[in-house]
């Protein structure tokens, strides 16, 4: 959670998202996944968000960046996150998806939610910041290691591995049939 | 969190860990890390483990194996998780450790811990199951993909960052005297 909203040249103001910009935030979400042609991929629904994020325990935080000259849709930016832990180092975060609507980019918006996240992480005494990109967005890699970050598939040789739910529950069956 | 204990042939016992494991699961750790030749790496200690696994917001839950027929070590084996979001499909199941000690591995127990970590995932309605591996480790990763996992770094070239705090830091820094 950021301690106090940030604004930028009283344009626009970066604050913590609260239950009722859910909608928005799925708005931001559904078209994200269209232009990376993959909507059907969606399974979740503002209801989800809300229950998830603004419940007794949350699974999720998020900022959202508004509009502050634009008095219809004035929500045109995300950024969620959550806390994940290394048997290292402890408590780290973890920013799973930043996203600005295509019309708002190059003003400054990422590069600020980048920071935000920086310092959500050093005030909340996390040990590092996570988060994962493709291989061929090449320019925002380069742009993340300007911004101090590490590629530990490149440097480590890391892979991500996935199980999704049918999969788990196919396995799950084989192994009461064995 | 497993719903009941899990035995295996009358030796072993599968449970879910407790605040007093925090020793023996320190241990672990740390054998680990000798055995990876990176002891230094380690920066938490089994009070760290306490505060963040069995306060009022646990950053992690885990699973120990013990041996039950060794009355002074019992603790032989540990599976650390933790939930994660999917903006896509919701609440996720991340699998942080697995790490069984050398004189206890091929019984089986490995498998076990697979299983259940699929069983908890499954039970608390979480989409997926996501953990990482290094490429040299290919033994593993064909254990997984027998296991129904899909490698995301192979299919869609996912890569992991990281940023340290102390990168994160000085970024702050550099940015607060621009």
């Amino acid at each position: 959670m950021l301690k106090q909203p940030i604004s930028l040249e009283s344009n626009f103001l970066i604050r913590n998202a609260v239950e009722n910009d859910c909608d928005d935030i799925m708005r931001l979400i559904n078209e994200l996944a269209v232009f990376e042609k993959l909507p059907d991929q969606v399974r979740i629904n503002s209801e989800t968000l809300k229950q998830d994020g603004f419940g007794e325990r949350p699974l999720y935080s998020c900022l959202v960046v508004e509009d502050l000259n634009n008095s219809s849709s004035r929500i045109v930016g995300m950024c969620l996150m959550f806390n994940v832990y290394s048997t290292w180092e402890g408590k780290c975060l973890h920013l799973e998806d930043l996203y600005i609507q295509e019309d708002y980019r190059k003003r400054g918006i990422g590069k600020a939610f980048f920071s935000a996240t920086y310092q959500i992480a050093v005030d909340t005494n996390c040990a590092r910041l996570n988060f994962n990109v493709l291989d061929w967005n090449t320019d925002a890699i380069e742009f993340y290691k300007t911004r101090g970050a590490l590629d530990l598939t490149e440097k480590e040789g890391w892979h991500m591995l996935r199980v999704t739910r049918q999969n788990m529950e196919l396995e799950l069956n084989k192994s009461k049939s064995n």
